[in-house]
Formats: C-alpha cells, structure tokens, sequence
C-alpha cells in the first residue's frame, strides 16, 4: 500500500500544507492564510486542521501517512525543532515546534528552515532530481540559498549553513541592513535590484522607471523593472544585467568550491528569463574552472512555489527513514 | 596486531613518504629529492624503493601494511587513479599511477589532490581532529584548500571540489595567471602579497623592502616581508594585514556557506602569526553571522610538513576500508 508525507510550507502570508506521495508529487493542497498575529497556538491549530484536511480531501487512511515537515523562515534548531523568533511571525519566542506538532498530529514531525526545504524539495523531485551536489539560491527580498551534497543537505553543525546569500563578493561594497558589506544578498536580491536601477537613476541616467514610479524612487519595485525590461528600457535591463553579474560570480566560486552538478535558482526574479541567465551563465565560465563549469548546468527551478511544501515533506521523509531501526 | 598504511607526498622538489599508525601517526619516515625531470618510469620506482625502505625501516611485516595513498599537485581522476599532466612534473601524460602503482606494491594504491590530502591530515590528525566539517587552506606560490563535511573529504563529482582560492572576493579586482579576476588567490598568495607589497611601493611609500630586494622589486619574496615585519616596517605589515583581510572575507563566506568547527591555514605564511591571524580573525567577525562565527575556530595546521605524508595515509585508509565487504 502507497504511503504519504505531509508537507507544510509555514509564510509570513500564507500557510501551505500537502500530501506528498513517495516520489515526491502532490496528492492534495490546501492553502490558507496564515494569521502572522495570532502566536503560535493559533497557527498549531491551522497547520493541525490543513493535515487533517488534506488527509480527509485525499481519501487516505490516517495510518498511510507516516510523518510531517515544516518548512520555518528564520532561526531554529533544525535537530530539536525549536524554533526561536520567525521575524515575520508575532509572538513566537522558543516554541518546540516539532514536539509540540508530533503531540498533536500523533506522528513523528519534523521542523527545518525553509531555504533548506525549498532547495531540497527541487533535488528531490524538481530540477534537481538525480543530483548528487546541488546549490538552490531563491531570489527573493532576500537571496535564500540551499545546498545538497552527497545527496544530503548541508545544514552545517548549528544548522546555520547554505547562507549563499552572505558571500563575500566586493570588499568594502555595498552595505547590507545586516552590516555585511558587499555580500551577495546586497546586489542580486529584488531589494538590490530595485537598489541597482535606483543608483543608477540618482546618477543621472534616464529611465522609464522614474515616470512608472511617479518619480517617487522609494516606490520603485521589482515588478516595475520587469515591465520596463519588456518595454526596452535601457536602464532597467542594465540592472538586471548587473544583478545576473553578481549571481554569476557567486555561482564561480560554488563552481569552484562544490562542483556541483545543477545552480538552480527560484524565486519571482527568474522570469526575467535570458537576460538574467545568459548573464550568470556568461559571469560563471569567465570566473570558475572549464572541467566543473561544463558540469554545471545553472537553470530555472521546477517546482515554484510547491517546492516548500515538497521540500518540507522530503526533509521529513528522509529523517523519518533515518531514524527507524535497519 | 597493530596495522599500517604509507603515505606519499609526490611534490615537485621532495619525495616524502611515511609508515603512518592507524591513529595517524607516523612510524617511519623518508624524504629524498624528486627527479622531475626524469619521468614518471623513474619517479615510480623511487616510489616503490621509499615504500620499502620505510616497511624495512619499522621492521613491520610487509602483511601488516594495508595500503598506500599517494598526493599528487594537479588534474587526476581521483577515482581512477590516472594522472593527466602535473605542471611540475615532465613527461606525465593520463599515467595510471594508482594501477601502476598497485601492481608494483602489491596492495591496494590511492591516488589523491595533494591540497585535499593535506586537508584530510589535518583532519585526520591534526589541527582539525574530532571535527566534522572544516576547511584547510595552504598558502603557497597559490592557495590551496580542502574541505571536510560530515567527516568526508569534499571532491566533488568530477574531483575539482574545494578550490578556495578561486573564490571570488572582488568584482573586476586583481588579475589571476589563469585569467580569473578577485580570487582569494590573487591577493592571499605569497605571490600575491608580494605583489600587494610592490604595489604599495610603486605608488609611492617608502619601505626597506626597496632596499633588501636591491631597488629590484621582481626580486622580492614573502620572505623578505616577513623579515621586513620583524623590523617594523610599515609597509610590510601593511601588505600582511591586506592578506589577513582577504583572508578574513573568504573565511566570512565560508563560514556563512559550510558552518564549519575550524579554518586551518597551513603553509609558511602562518608564520607571520597574530599580525596575520587576528586580521583575519576580525575581518570574518565582522561578516558573518555570529552563530557560526563563535562555532568556529580559526587557527595553524598542526601538521606542518606531515600534512602531506600523514593525509595520504589517511585518504587510503579510508578509500580502503570503504571498499571492504561490510
């Protein structure tokens, strides 16, 4: 008889459970809002009810699923399942997440950061499948990284790893909110984007974007850069050529450091298509060695917004299985 | 009855080899020059005759020795033992040493990246004992590196994983012989503090390196700046600070990627000491997250020399014990 994980995918927006079958497809979804202000007893109570219905919607015997996982934004202790503060969720302060879920759901639940979860949910049944070292970066407000290798994540021994977005790519440049300077996280996010077409206005040169913004810069978007790519402006299709740049020169030096097989990277940023790829990908064989840059294929994610919950039911999946006698 | 394993460092000066104890401890050790010109014919045969007289020299039965690892500078196939063209060996073209080398031994022969064996003697033995996860890097003429994750070497699919000294570190920085621009290595090389010294001088500062390179400043070496630094020239100390802070930044992203226990430098820069190590110290603080900072300590290799022998001990025994029915 088949058997099941449940995946859920825990957002400051949203809250997104599924059945996962063992290959890693999506049996059933559920997707509610997640009510950020409530604490965490209320947002237990929602993940409990999108398991059981998405259990119910299946038509599965309870018995069939053998365990649960979570994808968590923010610090944790991925071994515990105690998660610390989300800053995107009020209220939570050290909760035993895992614990406290495994009481209520009656099954071995499984808490992990939700970069890791979305990078694994690709090498599991996306546009990783078959890697043995992979790398996912997903561009969002930040860069989210995740990295598999030797077929497993690589969590690091405080959990804190894969922080692709906090590597070194110019000494004294661009100042993070973090206090880094010059990481990747500072140029290629949306936010350094935005940052990058705005600098660029500032310095005089002339853009769409400052009538699309109503000349007001601080209401620039991502969103807007993509229109006026589409519409040939000149200013915007330059910073996301500078923003493929800084992600092709990050993907070097992980060419060169992991010789992974795949760079796959998710995340809204990804449909600006060639003109972000063709750069990183020209940035990349510039800077990293012939024999694992012609190894590494460096692509689109395949599984977009699903790859939380697969992801989070993987991650569980594979700890379930860990941890039974052989 | 104790077991044994040898150990040979291949470098382009020194033939070092070891009796090494399965504590990676070495019993018995030989050290004659390299015929680099002399082909690989030769160059097998003295390692044949190194191996032997150490088994001799330790007076251990010949049964009692389980295997050989051999670390060799550049391109090989880990995997299959063949070699392709060491830069500082003439007449080696795809040799199958580890082959080669098993039929004349009579046991099982390992062939290995030097960088990555001095990684795994550290790890083995050394500096990086009791670790899980850490990263070595030795800097020479360039930088090498190997790191250790979950207790096993990093390779990488096609055997070129863990060249951390082609991170990148500056976007258009300083050129590289292999055409790379802002790697580590550029900068934190013994050539590249030599040349970070130069600089200094060519644009204008006064420093007695001027005068202990003979007004030649193509003649200037790592040694004369170290010397410079015991005597209090500024100039020096600067450069070795420089070297210290690009150090530091490739540290921070390492640190932010692997959240590794040590960073171990070897190589005979280490022993410029604080001015080198707290840079580095305090420039990898001040970008990465404090978390995986504090786990991790960065400091010497203990190893020296050994690294090499010590770690090709160690890289076969465990490529050896691996392949044994379980």
């Amino acid at each position: 008889m088949s058997q099941f994980v449940i995946g859920i995918d825990l957002g400051g927006t949203n809250l997104k459970t599924a059945l996962v079958d063992q290959d890693g497809r999506i049996v059933v979804h559920d997707s509610r809002p997640t009510d950020a202000d409530a604490g965490p007893e209320v947002i237990m109570e929602a993940m409990v009810a999108a398991a059981e219905t998405v259990i119910t919607e299946a038509g599965v015997p309870k018995t069939q699923v053998l365990t649960v996982g979570i994808g968590v934004p923010g610090p944790m202790n991925w071994q515990t399942g105690v998660v610390f503060s989300p800053p995107n969720l009020k209220g939570w302060k050290d909760v035993p997440l895992a614990e406290e879920m495994t009481k209520r759901l009656g099954m071995p639940v499984f808490v992990d950061n939700d970069a890791n979860v979305a990078c694994y949910g690709e090498f599991w049944s996306g546009a990783g499948k078959g890697c043995d070292t992979m790398v996912m970066m997903t561009l969002g407000t930040g860069v989210g990284g995740g990295i598999v290798v030797h077929g497993k994540l690589l969590r690091g021994i405080d959990g804190t790893a894969a922080e692709v977005g906090h590597m070194q790519l110019m000494r004294d440049g661009r100042k993070h909110p973090f206090g880094f300077t010059g990481t990747l996280e500072a140029y290629a996010s949306v936010t350094g984007l935005v940052r990058t077409a705005r600098e660029a206005i500032e310095g005089g040169r002339t853009s769409i974007l400052t009538e699309r913004c109503g000349g007001d810069l601080d209401a620039l978007t991502g969103k807007m850069i993509s229109e006026a790519i589409a519409e040939g402006d000149e200013v915007a299709a330059w910073a996301m050529r500078e923003t493929g740049t800084w992600l092709g020169l990050a993907s070097a030096s992980l060419i060169n450091l992991l010789n992974p097989e795949k760079i796959v990277f998710g995340g809204g940023m990804i449909a600006a298509g060639d003109i972000l790829f063709d750069t990183i990908r020209e940035t990349a064989k510039k800077q990293s060695f012939e024999v694992p840059f012609k190894r590494c294929i460096i692509e689109k994610a395949a599984l977009g917004e699903d790859a939380g919950v697969i992801g989070a039911a993987g991650c569980a999946w594979e700890r379930f299985q860990a941890e039974q006698p052989s």
